[in-house]
C-alpha cells in the first residue's frame, strides 16, 4: 500500500456505506473525467459534466457530496484534481495486480485490451490448463499453468481475479484462489460463485445483457 | 416475428412497466434453468431456484409473479415450460438476429464466443474498416467493410447492434443505424451515447467492473 495523503483515513470509514451503484458511477465520472483531459479541459462544471453522464447534475453532486466538498460555486471542478480524488477514493492512485484465469477466446482478449492499464491496472500473469497456451504472452501478460496458481499469484501480489473459465471449473478455481487471500473476483462465467463472507464478487454475463436488451425489441 | 401463444399480448402490455432489474434476473433464471435442464432435472422449487441464484426465495417468486401464475404449489416449476415461459417473456423465443461493428480483440472474442447462440441469437455479420479484416470469417460471422452497414442491416434483418469501435466514432456509428432503424446497441465503447427516444443503450464498461471492484480490496 502507498502513502496516502492526510485524512484518507477518515475518508475510508465513510466510504464504506456507499452504495455500490454511487461507487460504479463515480468510475464512470472518472472515464468522463479522463476524456476531458486528453482534450486539455481543466474545468467543468456539475451541468457540463452530468451531459457527458447523461444523468442530471442534481444526482452528480449528490454522488460526489458523499465524499465531501469538492468543486468550487461559480466555478464548478478542476478536472485533474476532481479525477484524482476520484481515484484515491476508488483506490485506484496505485498499481493494482489482477491475473486473469482461462485464456480462451474472452480471456484473450481480456488481456489484449488496453483499456485496464489506462486505469492503473496491471495483469503480468494469466492461468490456463493448455499446454499449447502455457509460455505465451499475451498482452503484458505470460500464461502459466493453472498449477501454479496459489504460488504465483502471492509471487506476483495478485489482488484481483478475473474468472473466464468454463463454467464447470468454476467454483473450484474460485475456492483455490480464496484460500491463498483473494478477496475480489471479476466473474465472467455464468455461474453464481458460493463465497464467504468479506469475498466480494462482480458478475458480467455478456449474454444477460443481449438477452435484456431483445426484451425492449418492438 | 413469429407466432404467439393465447395471452401474449396482454402480457407483453403488463410486461411494459417491469423494471430493467427484474428482466436482467429473469435472463439470470433462465440461465439457471438451462443448467439444470442439460442436467435432465425437470422440476424445481422457488427456495432451490434461489439457492442456485443466490437471491431469497421470496425475491424469485415477485419476479415471477410479474407475468401470472407460474408454479405448481408443493411441487415447484417445472423446468422446461418455466424457461420457455421465461423466453417468451423476454421475447428470445425466436431467432434474434444481431450485428458486431468493430472487429478487434473485444469484436472477435464477441464474434468467437458460443454464448450468444445457445440463447438464440444469431450473429451472421460483422463490421470493420480494416481491408485486412473484411472477409473473413469470425465465429459465423462474415466481416464486411462498414460502408455497407445501412445495406447489409436491412439485408440480414439485424434487430441489435453490439458495437465494439473505438471512443472516437462511436457515435457516428450508433447514428448511422438508428438511422436505419436498429432500436437496440449493446454498447462495449466507454463512451456516453446520444440517441433519439425509443432506442435502447445497455452498457457494458469492463474497466468500471475492474475498478468498482477494487474499491472494495482491504
Amino acid at each position: 500500500m502507498e502513502d496516502r495523503p492526510q485524512g484518507q483515513a477518515a475518508e475510508d470509514g465513510a466510504a464504506r456505506r456507499i452504495p455500490k451503484a454511487v461507487i460504479k458511477r463515480l468510475s464512470l465520472y472518472s472515464r468522463v473525467l479522463q476524456n476531458l483531459e486528453m482534450k486539455n479541459i481543466t474545468k467543468v462544471s456539475s451541468k457540463e459534466l452530468s451531459e457527458h453522464l447523461g444523468q442530471n447534475p442534481a444526482q452528480v453532486r449528490k454522488d460526489l457530496a458523499y465524499f465531501g466538498q469538492f468543486g468550487t460555486p461559480g466555478v464548478g471542478y478542476y478536472v485533474a484534481e476532481l479525477r484524482a480524488q476520484i481515484k484515491r477514493i476508488l483506490r485506484t492512485d496505485r498499481e493494482v495486480r489482477a491475473a486473469v484465469v482461462g485464456v480462451g477466446n474472452l480471456g484473450q482478449a481480456l488481456l489484449a485490451y488496453t483499456g485496464f492499464a489506462r486505469e492503473g491496472f496491471r495483469i503480468p500473469i494469466a492461468f490456463d490448463t493448455d499446454p499449447l497456451k502455457v509460455g505465451r504472452t499475451i498482452g503484458s501478460a505470460q500464461v502459466l499453468p493453472v498449477e501454479e496458481l496459489e504460488e504465483r499469484i502471492r509471487q506476483y501480489g495478485i489482488e484481483i481475479i478475473i474468472l473466464a473459465v468454463p463454467s464447470e471449473p468454476a467454483q473450484a478455481i474460485a475456492d483455490r484462489v480464496i484460500r491463498c487471500g483473494i478477496t475480489a473476483i471479476l466473474n465472467f462465467v455464468p455461474t453464481r460463485l458460493v463465497v464467504p463472507p468479506g469475498v466480494k464478487v462482480h458478475y458480467v454475463d455478456l449474454t444477460i445483457e443481449l438477452e435484456s436488451l431483445a426484451y425492449y425489441l418492438k
